[in-house]
């Protein structure tokens, strides 16, 4: 009998098939012919039936299909190790967002893309579903790669570094997926980034598109437990209801983290046929929790592993996720039977395969289906020995023994993309230089910005507004039994407007005499109720002082901005020499006198240690002679009020704090 | 100047020293003289000062002190992936002890600590801290493999495999620790395995040999809520309060485990100096559940990492576990920022050091410490690219980007034991033969066993009592409504005793003819109250049947224990084909008829679709003559008591069910 010539044949391993009936073969053989595999069996069968182009001997491993990494961001794999250990907003808002805002373009995202695809093949990866900008480089880069990818370009209510809107991004996406529609590696998707970062138009636009042109649609769903109240409070459902509100279970959706979700939403996500993309290391590195995977398999719904992206990772390692996500689903519900080893491996595998809608071409070794295939050598000291009574402790010594340095070959649509350990699509050395490359410019930019809080402000400041002020003011101590503020009740002083606030002000230290200071102004109503409070956020740089009788003209840069964030953020990430507080009840006075704005604050003040009841009178100045003429004209002020002389400071309230630290912290 | 010969230079790496200052030296270098540090510092400075008999260029790699893997059980390693996915008692009574009473021998202890230390060497390992059996032996493999081992000689207070009592195994310890003591890589220590495993004498005898000798003590604390749940029900106190009072806080303890503390057993700990080994993945894999690593560290606990035996693991891979106990530390307790990369490297080298007591001479690289020294290259794909603005960074991409693959070189002692990943001291290709001889060896005993419930039964029973059977017995359905236990009530029939009892029997049924079954025997009080519940276990082998008129004669052989264990135990050690139900309440009569012992039950059975009442009439038997003769006397009992001819039946009540169940899968 004439052997059928085929491109390659895969001998003498331990054939792990994921197939229906999970065979496992040893002394196994695959024969690919072009994209697809054209059979399955014995050693012994195939080698009389075939012969081959080139011949793999897979004695001592496991050939097993290639793992579908169903949740990532390929191109982050430039930022890993970038920042660590830190807070989710302090993480995103701090670092990961202004570090994309100014690196993140065609560029990035292709060597990034091909540093991820060269770590994913390595470790044995043949499938990945990504999420990112310029989707269209990171689909060119993984398809000159040689991977399977499903590329979900992604769309924000907010402007991104690729798109100034959610019509530009999906306009971007459509067109997108009209150029790789029909490709044999890449899939284009629709990746509308979440709930809390999208409108309810945006959403249904989204779905729509992806409905329309038959494509996958990648979003995060419930990776944190902010989220899920955050959409609680706004909408008065879970995350998964309101999405599916918007129409985006209609979509064949890929969801990835599905951290925090109720047995209701669980059912739905299976209605709406989605995949879920399960990510614990991510989850656990930014805190996020851990997802009850094994209640969604009970409940039958087809869930991958992902790796997410290695800047909360830190790697792209299935091998990794894959244990992880055994041990976790035993160790963090209480059940040391739930995911076992074969689930494990099956999810990595051929439910990996169904949660990224590409069953029927990929996910296990079967007959038809596109070789995507990677052969895992099992002889090394850390897998051994091996027990072989069950057929089952091949996932066992796959899931909880093998590493992603074990994975020898890797096949990718019949195309060998490694061979013994040799990438062959890409050229690795130059990728580490690039990589690197881009590092140091990344470093150099964050260290110019960490040396320098007004560049850390800026990078996260939306509305922040430069100001260079001059400002004159003087400062007098009183009695707190005085009572300045009937004093103020003047024929010669006009009172234009007046109001009372509790303002709690910390000030972060830096070096050079720059200090931001975080502000929680609250407004007491004349029935002593608070109103509104506000926060701000305000750098100041290094203050030039010139000074008069009385006062002290001060000039200064500052920034201003809204302060979006908690006061614990700001202190994460400005990270300061010294922190101080001034906490004040404040009543403030718009005041004219001889045809001249001022403001009169009466405050009493908590400075720890210099505590007390002080009057301040400030105005914004423009010139030496404006200085000088206010200057005289608060002197008035502050004598028609009888206010004593000696009392006069021409100090900051932050001032007084830092000098009585400062006492404390010398030795006598 | 004259240069100084050293031994070993290290130039050009990345020394992470974990010093007190955590100082990082980039193009760093290191001398080893004889077996110590003899001087750390810049790459030129050294180049200046020695020269050296061998040389290695760390070009592109991080220098680190060698990793500490606070908890194992070297030999174990020959039993990785025997047994997965299983419950604690199943995992340990069912697979773990039985194998170990067969095969664990100076042999195993031997092959098992070289294919260890083999895999602790090849990921950076070069300290562990053991405890299992025949530990003399392990401690001459350690010795000849040239690692440093803390070996702990396990004591028990049941038989274990190297002794038949604890005074036997403390005996040994003495003697064993006499036989190590100063010796320069090995560190006898004292191992009651557990306060669960120990009695109070055996903790104070073991604790005091610590103590006397100055030696380290090894024990399992609060590994399950089980344990800690047993120790407030029976000695009223924590897990850790107990052990104090046994003195056992007296010594330099180890502590493994420590998943379930409260705080104030943490101040214990504290107090007593005690090292702590945290052993994430095996928590995880065996459902123990997720130990409060950064709460001891805040109390200033000294927390090292361990691998467990790869039994639970599977495997000894430290970077592995560092990973993870840095992800579990932040995930599992909502807080990202806990355990950050450099802790939790920390924990990997010098605290775990500290944990073991060790830290006078490894686990930083120190002047005059040992020479314990890892090389782990940097450049590989998956750890690119190095950020390098905080020297914080390199403790990131150790902790969360490599792997122990990217181990090149490992010397302990001073002595080079791994070469551009090659092996200087162990045969790796001779320990892979020998492990899989024992893997074949114990697949064998296995596949013995599981094809045979017997052979299960025995592996984990105590107190297994076989018995050859020959019974003689009838039954004969009954009205309900019939009172036959006042028909009983007749001159010619003496009962002797009786009693009420409500069984709960659970039968699992296998191939041949074999069952089991479990058995809850519950004996009820003339007041209607519940007495004590009886637990066994049986096994039947195929029953051999001869008839007669109104009787059967059963021959079996019968296997009778105590059920020390659960139902659910049972039933996942055994995995039946099938599973049957049999529920009466019976009244048991021992009666006396023409001077022959009868018993005779009347019974109201559940058996699911045959449910009812019957009258079962039984005597042991020993001959056909013997046999013959009761099955008359039966028959004269039946005729006497009035039951009908119809009504009798010739087989056991599961048989009802099992034909039941049959009718019912049978298409009609």
């Amino acid at each position: 009998m004439q052997k059928q010539m085929v491109d390659v044949l895969l001998l003498h391993g331990t054939l792990v098939t994921m197939d229906s009936t999970r065979q496992v073969i040893e002394d196994g053989a695959l024969a690919i012919g072009g994209e697809h595999i054209v059979a399955v069996g014995s050693s012994a069968d195939l080698a009389a039936r075939f012969t081959a182009q080139q011949t793999l001997d897979c004695n001592g491993c496991a050939v097993i299909p290639g793992l579908i990494n169903a949740h990532t961001h390929a191109p982050m794999t430039l930022l890993r190790g970038l920042a660590d250990d830190l807070r989710l907003d302090v993480w995103l808002y701090g670092y990961m967002m202004p570090v994309e805002r100014e690196f993140v373009g065609a560029d990035f995202c292709r060597v990034g893309t091909w540093l991820a695809c060269a770590e994913m093949i390595r470790s044995g990866v043949t499938t990945f579903c990504d999420m990112y900008y310029y989707e269209d480089e990171i689909a060119q880069a993984a398809a000159q790669a040689g991977m399977r990818a499903i590329c979900a370009q992604t769309i924000l209510k907010f402007p991104s570094p690729d798109a100034t809107s959610y019509e530009e991004s999906l306009a971007y996406c459509r067109e997108f997926i009209g150029r790789w529609r029909g490709h044999p590696l890449i899939v284009p998707a629709v990746g509308p980034h979440a709930a809390y970062t999208a409108t309810p138009d945006m959403l249904r636009a989204a779905a729509s598109l992806a409905v329309e042109q038959d494509v996958p649609l990648h979003i995060h769903i419930s990776e944190t437990a902010l989220e899920v109240e955050d959409s609680r409070t706004r909408y008065k459902m879970s995350v998964v209801a309101w999405l599916k509100q918007q129409g985006v279970l209609e979509a064949k959706v890929i969801a990835a983290h599905c951290v925090h979700l109720e047995d209701e939403e669980m059912d739905m996500l299976k209605q709406g046929r989605v995949g879920v993309a399960h990510c614990p290391s991510s989850n656990l590195k930014l805190a996020s929790g851990v997802a009850r995977v094994q209640r969604m398999v009970d409940l039958g719904l087809h869930v991958g592993i992902g790796t997410d992206g290695t800047a909360s990772n830190n790697d792209l390692d299935m091998f990794e996720e894959t244990r992880l996500a055994a041990l976790l689903a035993k160790g963090c519900f209480g059940s040391p039977t739930a995911l076992p080893a074969a689930t494990a491996f099956a999810l990595a595998t051929i439910e990996g395969a169904r949660a990224v809608h590409l069953a029927d071409i990929t996910g296990s070794l079967e007959v038809g289906k596109r070789a995507d295939v990677a052969v895992v050598e099992l002889e090394h000291t850390h897998q051994l020995p091996r027990f072989q009574r069950e057929s089952e402790a091949i996932y066992s010594q796959l899931v909880y023994a093998s590493k992603s340095s074990d994975v020898r070959d890797v096949i990718v649509n019949g195309q060998l993309l490694m061979r013994n350990r040799e990438l062959l699509t890409l050229d690795e050395a130059a990728l580490h230089t690039e990589a690197a490359s881009f590092a140091r410019r990344i470093d150099s930019f964050l260290i110019a910005r960490e040396g320098n809080p007004l560049s850390k402000l800026l990078a996260i400041g939306t509305g922040v507004i430069p100001q260079e002020t001059f400002e004159i003011q003087a400062k007098v101590r009183l009695d707190c039994a005085d009572d300045v503020v009937a004093k103020l009740d003047q024929p010669w002083l006009t009172v234009t407007r007046s109001s009372r606030r509790n303002q709690y002000d910390t000030y972060f230290i830096f070096p050079e005499g720059v200090r931001i200071r975080y502000r929680e102004d609250e407004l007491v109503a004349p029935d002593d109720s608070l109103q509104n409070a506000f926060y701000t956020i305000t750098l100041t740089g290094p203050t030039h002082e010139r000074e008069y009788d009385n006062s002290v003209v001060l000039s200064r840069s500052r920034y201003a901005a809204p302060a979006d964030h908690s006061l614990r953020f700001y202190r994460e990430y400005f990270k300061p020499n010294q922190e101080l507080q001034v906490v004040k009840q404040r009543r403030r006075f718009h005041v004219f006198y001889q045809d001249t704005d001022f403001v009169i604050n009466v405050d009493q003040v908590r400075l720890g240690g210099q505590d007390g009841c002080y009057l301040e009178i400030k105005s914004r100045t423009w010139s030496a002679r404006d200085a000088e003429r206010k200057a005289g004209l608060i002197g008035e002020i502050l004598d028609r009020l009888g206010t004593s002389r000696d009392a006069r400071l021409k100090v900051e309230y932050v001032d007084l704090v830092t000098e009585a630290a400062a006492t404390h912290s010398r030795p006598r």
